[in-house]
């Protein structure tokens, strides 16, 4: 009989408490643990969850042999100790991104998950949010052809962190999502920040990024911008795309293209540009959170790969690490680490 | 007394026959010859000016002893070799941007032109656009505060030239825009292009700039894009302003913005964060065109310096040239030649 | 002392919780009583207000000498016995838009409400919404200047009412944001409706009203649309407001008109168009439901005037009730019935 | 062989100009008179056409038997005397839109044209627009279902016209364009405007029509107005299009709706709102005018009946004197005139 998976949720601070109810309306899941340093906090989001265990110690969750998976949203500083503690506890781990602050860390833990045969999964949403699957499936059939580029813009007024980049910040959303779409980590980056409000916080960033296939990148980040923008355009040798999401149509296709006939091309280049339709297709409303974690149940129950898997988690610290050496190299060109897979195909 | 200004326009491609209608706008101007190697394109042009006589040879109108100026708007490769015969010739010259394709010909231009106190001025018409004029006023009179970022879009589907990159085609426009806002030119920039349509021809261009006074700039360029895009952000300490060039409302000024209280900063930063009004001031309507030439007119007779400037023009090509070494260079941090100013103060 | 103001939310459906949940924001007020004909649903929302007592019987909470108020939000066909019991039983009345379904029921309301010294209020909430109280104080300040005229739409897919027509569900709003900021009721309106997808249901209707000042307005509303429009054009003898709801500027300024110069009018009119600066003013963000009940509750304990007072919401019951009867005479020019007023100045 | 069509512009005051210009691109077609009372007029717009005679009377133009055609674009006011001479005269007729100031007018000189197998054709440019003519098509098809109703803005700030209401300037559009997509004229109509600037000279007007299909619409016209304003909404029982015709995509069609399920609507009725995908189908960009004056050419040639063809023009009239008779009595509801039909079928 399939009992229900029983999950605590670490850390409650700005994110835990949509964890814990994203969890609560996955099927056939339980919150058993509330846990957070501060024990004001774990009782005011206790009292939504009243079923579930209260603490202020991550000890009396790791101890409880009944259950079977933790949920990491603490401060990213934390990740790594957390994480080690839960998979050494033999519990399954969903961390929330960044998966920890080094990809020497995330490898680590990565491969004591593998050892364990536990699932480790890093919590990039995005990859769970109706219009980034949308584009993702338009790729993959083929309908915007090879992806010359992305430019992407995720920007507005606040709220600076004190203790970590844009970059690390905002970065993760990005990174994942260029990794789900195009299946491939950049090789190179080059990043050029500035730390404008507060001392040695970078708060804008312009991130290019080059991929093995071919694919360029531009990501701008920032926390400091006149209004919000979350726009990503795809061009592609077939269709381009735009994907906003502050829009009611969030995803955008264009018919438009440029195509080189083969014939006469002695010096001159009659080049033919094409303006087709234009579609914005119906999105569903089905909320990431959720369908996140449902991913994390099957991952758990049936041993299928998540959408948010280790080696994207990995891949995508690999990229921010990357560009941290680019800015202490005054915007150098940076060579993105690449690695043996840790999981078995 | 005050007679006319006699000019020629040289090249009568695109962009030539505006040029000559512009020239005939302005105050006290008399287009008197119009030049092509194609006999067919001057007569056609040439109708709408009945009183301008017509050649397909450049050394006739050089010949003029009555000619005082001349207007280049030939292929860009051959920028530098008509200017260096027209300044020779004793004509002040007006050449399309940008000026030639090397910063040192630039240089050779300008000298030439100081020694025989010509005016030499590079066509950088958006620089007497309205709304560009107008954001330079705000940043002048200080309503922006520092200039902390700017991040720029000049992108649409079309048109690819053959011989020349979108860095070489679109790129002068923003860099000429970026040292007439900022007053100063970057000290490096990286690039990242991709010649996605043709082999060889950058078809988009993802450049960031360093600038001396700590602004940081990026500009996106492309010729592939799913719809026209003019857009530039310009993030201050004070104020941040918007600028599209495709919309009604130009110029945008978002009383926005973050401010980082002296006291109280232990570790913790309570940092207070600004929403106010938004304006969109009114914009005139004047032609870009007709107002540059009535300041190349003012400096030919005044000896006044042009907004569009010979320095500034040489900046231009120096940037660009950057940009397509960090090219050759995969992408690395290259820096922008600075040299003495040719012109004295 | 200032003892809390004891309220019972009469009828808790779509929007009752929203209500109580609201009354709950407001200082020094206490909701007594959940009341709801199906116990289920009193239960359901009862969880939220542990310290209210439920009922599914109005004579419950009317009978409770210590209850100061009712909030009736219930169908609209029961709006009069209910407030009328309430206001017999001695209780202040809040009662949801529209007030009732005739003005007859409404004046007798108003009369009980007057001879008892009791507090009726119609719920007009968006009289208490930011960007309506930013247009009424643009208006009285004089900033329009003259209202020529006014020209709205309030359209979007669905939700379809049974047993009302979209003049009652959704023309209350328009009418009675008019009423606010003219501080006038039309004269007389015409209306064109049709029933598109139930029979005898009118899901679209274009209402024009003339009012005593000469000011003109048009009124689109519907239950079908391809998507959503809450848009107001204010045109004024000085300036012109966009207010639209959805939108990140609710309020939009346009200092532009046109002006007739008193000279040289000989048949010949040269009028001079004066297109100036648009400002979207920033616009507070708090919640008109909170607001309302506020004052609410000040009517009730210092005998104020509530911004949607009793002789407004009589007001907006005429204009429905005239739009239905010129749909009855199919479209024909239609009196709005005025009356003395109730209440004294 | 076939001879070039000669025709003749009378009237060359701000739109005659572009009626010539436009009569130049159409294939086989010869400008052969300018004429225009001022004769500084006549010579300006002479320079543009220099195998045109000019003449300051249009007795010279009529009594050239070698003439085909009349184009008429004189004041309004002038339209029937000048046409009613043309036809007498022996020539096919083109007069701007309206065609008269009165149906009466309009119906005799449609007998004549008639009588003397003349092609009269009004002038209804927007008929010939290719986002106009893609809705039409996308009704015919059947696409958008039946056509429960229109609504349609038309605004913007000027140009008031000294001698005739906003009604007879703008209205001709609209009422010409449902006339040509729904293929029958209002029944009816309700009109509400007001002489805000000029006294007497509406130029604010909200119309109401109703149609013997059952379709409803509502027209809003103004020379006062925030902005440009050019947007009508389709609403049908299968889709919903919006007509912008100042935007980038001027057509947008929404496959959205609701459906009223046959069973089970006892008293409860379940209604199954549909929102599916958004298509801005590619637009070509042809010039109206250029297409208009071949459908005047096709009909003088071949006897086709043209899109804008007089019946369609005689029914606009009729709309617009409704709209006024109806202002007279003070926005009351007016019948439309309907006639016998002047042509054959």
């Amino acid at each position: 009989v399939n009992r229900p998976v029983r999950v605590a949720v670490v850390g409650l601070g700005y994110w835990g408490p949509n964890l814990a109810r994203a969890l609560e309306e996955v099927d056939n899941v339980h919150v058993t643990w509330l846990c957070d340093m501060r024990r004001e906090v774990v009782d005011r989001v206790g009292r939504r969850h009243p079923s579930a265990a209260r603490t202020t110690q991550v000890d009396d969750v790791l101890d409880d042999d009944g259950l079977d998976a933790v949920v990491v949203a603490t401060p990213i500083s934390t990740h790594y100790p957390i994480a080690l503690a839960a998979l050494s506890a033999g519990k399954h781990t969903f961390v929330e991104k960044p998966l920890t602050t080094s990809s020497a860390q995330a490898v680590a833990l990565a491969r004591l998950a593998a050892e364990q045969a536990l699932v480790l999964m890093p919590g990039h949403t995005f990859l769970y949010s109706p219009p980034v699957r949308s584009v993702k499936r338009l790729i993959d059939e083929g309908h915007l052809g090879d992806i010359y580029f992305v430019s992407t813009s995720r920007v507005n007024l606040g709220i600076h962190q004190a203790d970590v980049s844009v970059a690390w910040d905002l970065g993760p959303h990005d990174f994942s999502i260029l990794r789900y779409w195009l299946g491939e980590n950049p090789t190179w980056v080059t990043a050029l920040t500035r730390s404008c409000v507060l001392p040695h916080v970078p708060d804008v960033a312009f991130v290019n990024a080059k991929f093995p296939s071919g694919t360029i990148a531009h990501v701008e980040l920032s926390w400091l911008a006149p209004s919000k923008l979350r726009r990503t355009t795809i061009v592609g040798s077939r269709q381009m795309v735009v994907y906003d999401d502050t829009s009611n149509e969030p995803v955008r296709i264009f018919d438009s293209g440029v195509s080189l006939p083969d014939f006469g091309s002695y010096g001159e280049h009659r080049l033919s540009y094409r303006t087709g339709d234009i579609i914005s297709p119906r999105i569903p409303h089905d909320e990431p959170l959720v369908v996140e974690f449902a991913d994390f149940v099957a991952a758990i129950r049936e041993g299928r790969k998540p959408v948010s898997h280790i080696d994207l988690g990995i891949d995508v610290v690999r990229v921010v690490e990357a560009v941290e050496r680019s800015l202490d190299d005054l915007g150098a060109r940076t060579t993105v680490e690449a690695d043996i897979e840790v999981e078995a195909a």
